[in-house]
């Protein structure tokens, strides 16, 4: 059994990683830490696991996560880079869910995220932890900086073209639409029922944090750097992310086979038949990423869409995932829940 | 490995015994029919179910149901009590989710489904699907008339009260609200999003098919025949039903102690601390009924809430619990599913 | 024209007074305030209103509103209380949104309310803003006390009943759902809409404040004091209140004709025909309340459907109906919004 | 006073028609026709228009249209081409919600709508009911093909770049979202509430009968043919369309300045100030249409925002915006709502 902690566990990611953690065979949740809620039980917060955890939230400065294996980082941005280091050197591992530890440029990252950096010799050593990319790397690693929702169904969308060397990637378009829950569990009018219902907005159209993130890791597996523009939106649903990918073909490929191909292997990439569209509720509260290519009347312009649960795939179904490899389980060991549709 | 078959898996009860079944450890789907999409594969209906089942949708006429050993039939009122009799005949059990077998009196059942009963001699035979209730008879049983949405969740919230016998069963009163998909699956207008979404209506106040049923459920269980007002309320969001209950005290009682003692042992009924408001989310794609007593100013009226979620408990999951408890299995197999929050 | 202000105008209830407002063709709209946005323009908070309104908020300490004929109050519970008096010394009447004037036993509302009332001297003059009650009263006030959103509701609902004394109202139940926009423009985790969408629940039914409120009002009008139970919901829409009613009926009596009667000359209150449902939508965005009346399978439970939009006939709508009484307008000036459908 | 007749009345552009012209103060509504509601009470159907008009529906065999002035047709496509000549005849105009006069060539409309034309010869007399580019020829029309939804809010969005010249028109991209109302009021089961919640997906991405008609008005402002990739998606809200617009930069513009000169006067096209992202629901009810314009980190792709109310702008509003050109009346009477928000 592997000892698990859970740092941060009152937003929307730890109470997922909840829900999948306490019914996976191989593990034992140990401790779980909120600074707010410390000392109240995990499942008077959250009533859906009533009668499936019997943990309290311990206070952060209290906890003794020397006694984990393993430790997930639910935390907002800048929390687990102040504290993987103490954790690493007594042999405890760590996924953060977070961004420390995304982006290899740590002045990028600095810019992006408006703080400086506590840990950045450790930078080089995190594993950014996408299977479909760093499977063999994740096996090995200590330090795994999870993907973020955005990146996750946008370089799963785009890599096969990248991968092959087909498009232009100087001119490379996400529009990509977002759940609610993607924007956490804080308290704050844009996300207000009465504000989000109902309506359809774009937001960070002259940055977004992922957007770096993305052309890393594009960039990575492309000949030269890509031009990305990268649109983010919020869809009044309250999971699901739905990327629709725009790239001009430079060279005459049978695209379904590519996809196919690329994805033969992987478990939880699913390519879809030919002139599907895909539905962001086929994925819902499931590991699954479903993608379909389409070429609309034959023309130069690649359309893509991907699609994840922002809070599975893209948060905590990845992150055990890499735990899985970490320890050598099978991939798909506690996260095989199928769509809840409708 | 129990061989199993579902009649009319297009509909939302059929797709959610399908999530439910595909994983189930002692369950081996045979067969699943369908009139109108025969041929076409499970997974390009409901592509939730991709890679989960191969199984292609039979036409009724030519599938072989008596290699089953369990038929759940998912289909709309008036279905199963046309083959039912073929299938016990051959030694295949029924599970009907539909509301064919439900009413003990036939004249009754003909006056509110408007049809006359095509097999009225198993009527007496069928035993009514709610284990909180019946689970030894279930435990017998070759035919289940599984319980409708509303009165699991209205029956479940009333029992306490009623066998104790210390409210007032004259003027029961039964403020229920549903998630749209208790609408089923049917092209409809007034079930269309635009319909449906940011509104809130009643509709069968005059009389509603569950009337009968939970009537007949709680007199069984009462001293003397229940007068009730059943209000149906149609709430924008998919899944869920909350049923808010109001019953006149009669007789001084720890209302708590109460409800807690007679669900101790019951896995799927939650009985929450005194003072707590029950969330339709909180039991979402589980088979949980989490209940909630109160007595506001400590005056004499009572008010249970109760929330299900109308495709689980209220329809799929209590019939695998069924399936479970005939079969001897533990009855949580399969059903064990954590809440989707958020 | 009418010189309006409008005190705390960053809320739900503040920008639905300005949509109506700025098109009242009596009304000039002096000043604005909020502590928060002062110095933002109104139409840089509220893109809605662009092209709409010039006006920018002012900082309450700043703002001159003696210069106004009227003031309305849209702000928390508490701020009209202080500020009344003097407003009414200098001949600028007042319409609170709020509830400081509400209830006449003022110690029950310290009590309800959580604090010290600041004018107990001016609830005894303030009239209670129901014009299908008040009518001649608010034609004469100087200040009016806007009524809750449930209490709207249930009472125009409740009051043909109460009138003529033909139900029991020892045991009224008023079962309410709202719209999650009745919880205003706060920033709270139990209204983000990744909580509140596809969600059901109850809350405070251990005691609401709109409890007194509409005891009071249904009082005033019985015989003898009433007794109610009343349970509010969330609901997952952005406007809107369904009241679900029971009462037990005394004395048999022809309430399709007792309800069309009581409210033929009423201008915003329309009794559907005998047998229907009505419908949240069909009264969004205006000031209507459609009522519906059932009395089902014709035993002694009446049941009564109210309709309201929480923020015209719940608040602000209800608001401009005074202030058009108070100044001899056409009672429905301004406010003839058709409902927007869907 | 202009006599209106309306034909086909039951749908959502209906509706929203009936809406507007209720209380368009030039309006006198004579007829108003349906085949399967004929005989209904208009407010039978939708209790939003009680107190409000008293038509029924009429069988359109027996409706007389001659009387009218004016006939608008909110049909579905095939139906205003059988009847427009016979109303032109005798000198009645027309308005077409639907797209039976919109594509000038008569072989690719056959094409793209799947049936022959019966009036080739009125299409070339048409005109393209879009004000901001029309306006002149509409004051003149008796015959007017008022515009998509899509093709309104993404010709006004592309306009200003594509009348400059500033842009690569070979590779335009259009991504826009709708919502459900968008779809009709017909009984379909992709559109129903429990599969269109909560859930996000692309449709048409092989090809949309609004891509003829945007590439025919974005071609007749360039100097050359347009190509445009354009993806539909549908988003879980009622009313509203989001269209993201993608766009490479040839030249140096000061583009800001480019987008508020070419709407100075406009009464109902609202450029954001820089930095903007528009919101569905800050048009939600009324005609305006609000678009912001970006170049995210000062690159060479110039990203467009587009919001607009698919049954107001996008349907009924701008038909009507079309009759008060007709008729010489103030452009804006009787389309001044106000917007919803929340």
């Amino acid at each position: 059994m592997i000892k698990v902690g859970i740092v941060g566990g009152t937003g929307y990611t730890g109470v997922e990683l909840l829900r999948i953690l306490v019914q996976h065979p191989k593990v034992r949740l140990k401790v779980i830490t909120s600074r707010q809620e410390s000392g109240m039980g995990v499942d008077e917060l959250f009533p859906s696991l009533r009668g499936q955890v019997a943990l309290k939230f311990s206070d952060p400065a209290q906890a003794d996560l020397s006694q984990c294996d393993l430790v997930f980082f639910a935390t907002p941005n800048g929390v687990a880079m102040q504290q993987t280091k103490k954790l690493l050197d007594v042999g405890v591992k760590v996924i953060d869910l977070a961004a420390d530890f995304r982006i290899k440029d740590v002045a990028e990252w600095e810019k992006w995220y408006g703080m400086q950096h506590a840990s950045p010799e450790l930078v080089a050593e995190a594993v950014y932890g996408l299977p479909e990319v760093n499977r063999e790397k994740i096996r090995q690693a200590r330090l795994i900086a999870n993907p973020g929702c955005y990146p996750t169904a946008v370089q799963l969308g785009f890599l096969p073209l990248i991968e092959a060397g087909i498009v232009d990637v100087d001119h490379l378009v996400a529009d990509t639409k977002s759940g609610v829950s993607g924007a956490g569990r804080k308290a704050e009018v844009h996300t207000l029922f009465a504000e989000a219902a109902d309506n359809f907005k774009s937001y960070g159209v002259p940055g977004h944090r992922h957007l770096p993130e993305i052309r890393q890791g594009l960039g990575a597996r492309s000949q030269k750097p890509v031009g990305l523009t990268f649109v983010p939106h919020l869809t009044p649903m309250i999971r699901g992310i739905h990327a629709t990918l725009y790239a001009r073909l430079l060279k005459e490929t049978d695209l379904q086979a590519l996809y196919e191909e690329r994805y033969i292997d992987e478990p939880f990439v699913d390519v879809l038949p030919a002139g599907s569209h895909p539905q962001t509720r086929s994925v819902r509260g499931s590991n699954f990423c479903r993608i379909a290519v389409h070429r609309p009347q034959g023309g130069d312009m690649v359309v893509v869409l991907s699609v994840t649960d922002n809070l599975v795939k893209g948060a905590a179904g990845q992150a055990v995932q890499n735990m899985n490899i970490m320890y050598g389980l099978p991939e798909t060991m506690g996260i095989k829940h199928v769509p809840l549709l409708p």
